[in-house]
């Protein structure tokens, strides 16, 4: 009963705020969107509970937050300069410029020119003087800064392979065409990881990692019968990969990847090195002439050697798609009437609780509405909210859409009995409960997961 | 006693993970840097803390996160496009181009050309043709997305004025001359509150939010005594504000702005305004002939009017610059010896608790104080580590400069007596406590301010 078009959730997040077209008074820029009140916390939940399971989970695991603008050496010897392109025609007829793969029915095979390679990075002059020398790329994908900080990161922690650099972060590219929503876009957010393992340890954490993200997915409500494994053949697979196992999921527009795991082999690290030849590499790199450091470590021997690295790679557009996909429901109700229901996790859901007094003019049941949400607010569980509509039907049919787990509703018994109704967004169920029972209550509905 | 000097933070950032120089392996890039594992959860702390008091603690505040890539348009009707500028000279001698004000004293006047403006926003091309006609700005503020905004969020919330819309993300200036560490970089993020006021209500409203802003940067750790305001004077005034009062902070190399606080009027949503004449704005703005929006609300007598806004704009980077200085500290011990320490408060450490075991290679030890870090990671608090270096002298050290509350020691009597040493970063006194007390000390300590 997930939503089944693409459209339904568009307009759902337009019209509670979840997600507006940027620049939307001056007709938008393609490929490009803003995330309203809802979008942003649903957002930062999905990032921070990502965060926790990586870094804080894990003792071998770190964390990084590295520049947007990236020094373009970075991006020549990971070979990002070479090889980040698509192919590209022009129609001689209606002058557009297509992607090899996506040329319109109405576009002619003779009108179209030899495909072109089109790079997607978007470069930016750097400094007071443009002319073409000084410039920075903005970061295509967050995972090269990380190989770049390898050494920074080992040296000033205690850490020994294998261990982990976790980061999440914006990313860019000049998609030539942007489409199918939040899912193809010129700016989004990567949550990536890069696991340094020893040579021949690698198939094996390759696996443990697969696993391990099917099953964080799944506890974000993205369920195994809505996921399949695409194990990417060797002439598919990216130059630097040994093998990849792409998350795919069911999207609104088809399956397509939700997040990829790619044995990156020793390439690049081995990329980003000096002296290469001294690294005894197993990857075909290009040589480094403007690295001043060796990214190896000294193995129990004193030898150095080059890790191989894991990079479970997800990213938080699509994850934020699939989820709202997922939790979309249109209920019929016994009323004859209908509702749509957004069962999202708790521990993600934008708005934790509302809370609602009976009458939006009764000062005291305002007040203490007030003040039981100031206390709902210092557990520290995430945004809950005071909504003084004074219309407790319109405020069960806005949470249910926008996926408020809890509604309290603050009435004169409130005041008389210290009690108050607590009504349960995917059951409908209302109950009565002493306030000094709601924190309890609240904290076990919303730490699931 | 806090840190006098720049080169004492810079080598503690590098030499501990707070801080690297971007792409350091290829010579980095002047004005950018990246956050090591120390740096993105000090960073972290500090925006989720102000998220929370913005927009958790206000029940008239609502969230957003827009893109950073942004539609010329939005930085034409701004003023960005003609405005945001520094004025540069060249030196006929040395061939090097500077910002007027910072010519070095080794070039004389008469090799220097008559100033030019110089724009500071980064531009990239977007889409697949590079003809200089499709191209995008590196937003140079949060800010202005707020304001094409405001419509889209006005109508998704239940808010009315007075209402704000909080941002945090990164923004981007082309400096000529970075300087100072990360206090004048080319790449940033900023914290921003746009607050919608009603005409005539906006010098009050200013007022209250310079002394809320200075209380909330004295909770974290920023006290008045290194603080001056500066009323900024009409002639130095923004085009867009009425009146500025920055909080200015004693950084190590000067007195240099923390945060500004500008009443901006109506300017912003009256430039991005279309059909400008029916709006009565006090402003003067530039016609605007692309904007298809009204960004104005109906009063109670259903007449249209333009908010007044106010701006509380913060530096996360110059943040957390001002709290380092103001946590660093070299004691000199009983013993003779000194110590470097970090008194962060414990809401900003990077690290809440260190659990470390006395014996590394005592497996029941070690078991015991993973369990006991995972007991305390649930808590929700922040970090905390398992640190198995068999060193407690040494860990103690470390985490005193790194800033971390709490250390915890599980021994021989611990296994025993269910007991563990608690060591506090700022005293230095160690208690023995029972494990089942652990939860109760560690939340009262990391949850002050």
């Amino acid at each position: 009963m997930a939503a089944k078009k693409m459209d339904e959730l568009v307009s759902l997040c337009k019209r509670r705020g979840f997600i507006y077209q940027s620049a939307e008074i001056y007709g938008g820029l393609q490929g490009l969107y803003d995330f309203g009140p809802l979008g942003v916390e649903l957002k930062n939940n999905l990032k921070n509970t990502w965060w926790k399971s990586m870094v804080y989970d894990n003792d071998n695991i770190e964390g990084l937050d590295a520049s947007i603008l990236t020094n373009p050496s970075v991006l020549k010897y990971s070979g990002h300069e070479d090889t980040f392109s698509d192919p590209m025609v022009d129609c001689k007829s209606c002058g557009l410029r297509f992607r090899e793969d996506q040329v319109p029915e109405n576009c002619k095979k003779e009108d179209l020119t030899e495909p072109r390679q089109f790079n997607l990075m978007f470069k930016t002059n750097v400094g007071p003087i443009d002319d073409g020398t000084s410039y920075a790329y903005l970061r295509p994908e967050t995972a090269q800064q990380i190989f770049t900080n390898f050494k920074n990161v080992y040296d000033t922690t205690s850490q020994s392979i294998p261990f982990g650099i976790a980061q999440i972060g914006k990313a860019f590219r000049n998609e030539i065409t942007p489409r199918n929503f939040i899912f193809r876009v010129r700016e989004f957010e990567q949550m990536e990881l890069e696991y340094f393992v020893k040579p021949g340890e690698d198939d094996n954490a390759h696996d443990t990692w697969v696993q391990k993200r099917i099953e964080w997915w799944n506890n974000q409500g993205v369920p195994m019968e809505s996921i399949e494994l695409y194990d990417v053949p060797t002439d598919e697979l990216a130059h630097y990969s040994k093998k990849t196992i792409d998350i795919m999921y069911k999207f609104p527009h088809g399956v397509e990847e939700l997040e990829g795991i790619a044995n990156r082999t020793d390439f690049d690290l081995g990329s980003h090195s000096k002296r290469q030849k001294d690294l005894n590499l197993s990857s075909q790199v290009m040589k480094n002439t403007d690295s001043n450091s060796k990214l190896a470590v000294k193995d129990e021997g004193g030898d150095l050697f080059v890790p191989y690295v894991i990079e479970p790679s997800a990213g938080v557009e699509r994850g934020v798609l699939a989820i709202l996909n997922e939790s979309y429901f249109e209920e019929d109700l016994d009323n004859g009437k209908k509702r749509i229901v957004l069962k999202i996790k708790p521990h993600l859901s934008p708005i934790k609780v509302a809370v609602i007094p009976l009458k939006k003019n009764n000062e005291e049941i305002v007040k203490l509405a007030k003040h039981v949400k100031e206390t709902i607010q210092s557990l520290n569980l995430g945004r809950v909210i005071f909504e003084n509509t004074g219309n407790i039907g319109k405020s069960y049919r806005k949470h249910d859409e926008i996926g408020t787990p809890l509604c309290i509703t603050i009435d004169f018994d409130s005041l008389d009995k210290n009690t108050v109704t607590i009504r349960d967004r995917d059951s409908m169920e209302q109950k009565i409960v002493k306030i000094e029972e709601l924190n309890t209550i609240i904290k076990d509905k919303i730490n699931l997961n």
